[in-house]
């Protein structure tokens, strides 16, 4: 039983679905682990991970204007130093939440066919997120 | 150190919230590991994993009407290939998460007493749905 | 590659937002492992784990109105044996979840600058909370 870890960065374009599958994919075979259990951890509070269907474009946009209701700016918060879009952003971070747990089997994750690894931002401009990796396994 | 993983499927009777606790704790105790860390992951978009009250039958009525009002029905989705039940079905499992992750402890999970793990089927027809499960330990 | 595990306890005021960082990373410490994977799981349905802002407290008030906006009291539960607190708590905790997987590195855990790790407390009295903890790694 062995393991590896690393933390990788990706740039966001601002509010929105940001697919991160293929990044992990590419960091988990490199690491020649097979079987195991992989985990990860978005560093941030104003955004967060979440598996949901890669196949219909509809859904993120369907998503993203439900997070938008569910916590919506404007709505008299204490916390506003960094703007109105702000304290909507830990909401809806808090909702999704920041870490995963995806069990590795035959050199694969588990994920079903329609699954594919989100990260979420939730600020209106770009951002840079780190996101950290861990695996064990053999 | 060693691990074990399997895939487990279940038929869900449609909209609602199986009980899966008793399927886990049989798969795991013919592992024989009685220390380590146990994962779940459930492989769909439209599905999900929580862990909640296995006491009261009404905690998951009032739990599964409040997911209803939340991301409800006929809400103006862009996304609705699959009839008016898909879209919110994504909503719900976003907001409850699709991993989980639980220490074993003397050959148990460390669940509370009051705590069983649910398989939340959103979709309002029987579905067959696949949970894969890891566990790493001694 | 070894582990431990432990179960903490916590003391909560009622509702409202308990830092465990510092329990959890002195925990840790002492385990003696740098590199690996922490897991962490809240025996309760009625109290849960999240990690979000550690520096502006106006963070966590925002965030429990907000909870409490989505998950109001009096609202025609079925469920309400234990008073009219009890399953909004519920709905609370389900929406933020109870376990958490943080990837350890060089002897920290993963978390970014601003994360910390908090016990939410749904009820309106205060509890005595356990929380599970187990780390994998060397």
């Amino acid at each position: 039983m062995r393991q590896a870890a690393t933390i990788l960065t990706f740039d966001t374009p601002g509010r929105g679905f940001t697919e991160i599958t293929r990044d992990v994919v590419d960091w988990l075979g490199g690491t020649g682990i097979a079987e195991g259990l992989l985990s990860l951890l978005c560093r941030h509070t104003s955004a967060s991970l979440l598996i949901q269907e890669n196949a219909a474009r509809a859904v993120r946009h369907d998503l993203g204007e439900w997070l938008e209701r569910l916590a919506p700016e404007g709505d008299g918060y204490a916390h506003d130093d960094e703007g109105p879009d702000d304290m909507p952003a830990h909401l809806r971070a808090t909702l999704t939440g920041v870490t995963l747990s995806i069990p590795v089997m035959r050199g694969r994750m588990a994920l079903g066919t329609w699954q594919g690894i989100y990260l979420a931002e939730h600020r209106r401009v770009p951002h840079r997120r780190e996101v950290a990796l861990q695996v064990i396994g053999e």
